[in-house]
């Protein structure tokens, strides 16, 4: 047996997230199959992160065992030959077999941008929140500096995660505003939000959780100063609406 | 009566290209419809270009005659309110009832996006065609330096396009190499063909099946020096195949 680690990006708009579900189209599903395709024998694959339905990732990290002794280059050839063009094989390498992506990881980064103006481009919804009315960055700020550190993140967490330890170490979060998104050849003119998070893991929906807050404060439904009593309430209610999917990309997972 | 001009932006992606089609979503019908839920009646909207399935358009221009008297600034606000967030109304204005979109050009840019490179990356298969084959840049620009002028096109002319006069200007063509295409907030790496083509109209499949031909120029399988004897031949068959749609990008139309 040999274990094969992979680096993955994916558009995620036509995907019902990383994890398999019956009867829907999932990363985790797709690769599956397409392995069996080729080493003839189905392989569990386990990812880093379970992304959301309509999310990104530049950096997913995955690994499965083969009894096939196919080299990494071949399989991610062939897999690139078999997967949608919307999934991409960006490396593939041979690891120890006790390699666990999941447990493995060191840190984690996403980032999530939000269109803050009237109207988005037709090229950029896949990839943004649309939000029109003008967001306060200085009350968003204020607020986001309340969050790096060592925290039960209950608060943020999405329900039915089963997770039995909600504290985890948000290393950095950065907001920042950008007067243009570059696409293709050119760039598109606007208002856009980007919010960068690093930390030792994730809950579940923790970033769009933190973005949904953050996007309250910007807009004055909550205060700034609340963000801190938010936090300690543990308390899911407390925090502000779950941000959509499709502006959510996993940057970049550190081992 | 009030005439009003759309200028239009799309992701082709998703649609069977401009023109209205039974039992196809095209940009036209959705238009027409969405129009039509603003309006209460059904106006009939021209376009300049016909973008074929999946082809894409920073710039589209259309037309469409209503007895409504709502301004364009609102009806611009109501269209992109109603319509997927894949085509967006960049700009309505009222313009004079003699406004034709097609015959007032006085010419089009589009440009044509290759990825030269093992593998395109997952999120820009939707904008550019991926050629394995390293392509020879230097005969691709001998060859396309023939087309420039006034010429009769009819060798890049797809079939069934009814057209009488196959005679048309080609402006300019241009073939850069890229070896970045940026997008969101980076870049991605790789290897870049961009070819640019500006002319005072273009025959059904034009642009597709110069890019194709250039494309087998780089190939090295049509010699670089028999493109004037492809378009002196006035024969499609004698041009190489055409480009896939996805690729390709309505720039901008001058009036």
């Amino acid at each position: 047996m040999q274990k094969i680690r992979l680096i993955i990006e994916y558009d995620g708009t036509g995907y019902h997230g990383w994890q398999l579900q019956r009867n829907e189209v999932t990363i985790q599903g797709i690769l599956e199959d397409r392995i069996r395709n080729i080493t003839g024998e189905l392989s569990r694959v386990m990812g880093a992160s379970r992304t959301d339905a309509g999310v990104h990732a530049l950096g997913q990290v995955a690994a499965f065992s083969t009894s096939s002794d196919l080299g990494p280059e071949r399989i991610q050839q062939a897999l690139n030959a078999l997967l949608p063009s919307d999934i991409r094989i960006l490396d593939a390498s041979i690891v120890n077999n006790t390699f666990q992506p999941r447990d493995d990881a060191l840190r984690k980064r996403y980032f999530y941008i939000i269109a803050n103006q009237n109207s988005s481009s037709g090229f950029l919804f896949r990839y943004a929140w649309l939000i029109r009315q003008p967001l306060d960055l200085k009350s968003m700020r204020t607020a986001g500096a309340v969050l790096p550190g060592l925290h039960d993140f209950s608060s943020f967490m999405g329900t039915g995660s089963g997770i039995k330890n909600p504290v985890r170490e948000l290393l950095s979060l950065e907001i920042r505003s950008m007067k243009k998104i570059s696409f293709m050849t050119g760039g598109v003119k606007g208002n856009f939000i980007k919010i960068t998070v690093e930390a030792n893991g994730f809950l579940r929906h923790m970033v769009r959780n933190i973005v949904g807050t953050l996007a309250e404060v910007g807009r004055g439904k909550i205060s700034a100063d609340r963000m801190k009593e938010i936090l300690l309430s543990c308390d899911r209610k407390c925090a502000g609406p779950t941000a959509p999917g499709n502006g959510l990309f996993l940057e970049r997972i550190t081992y």
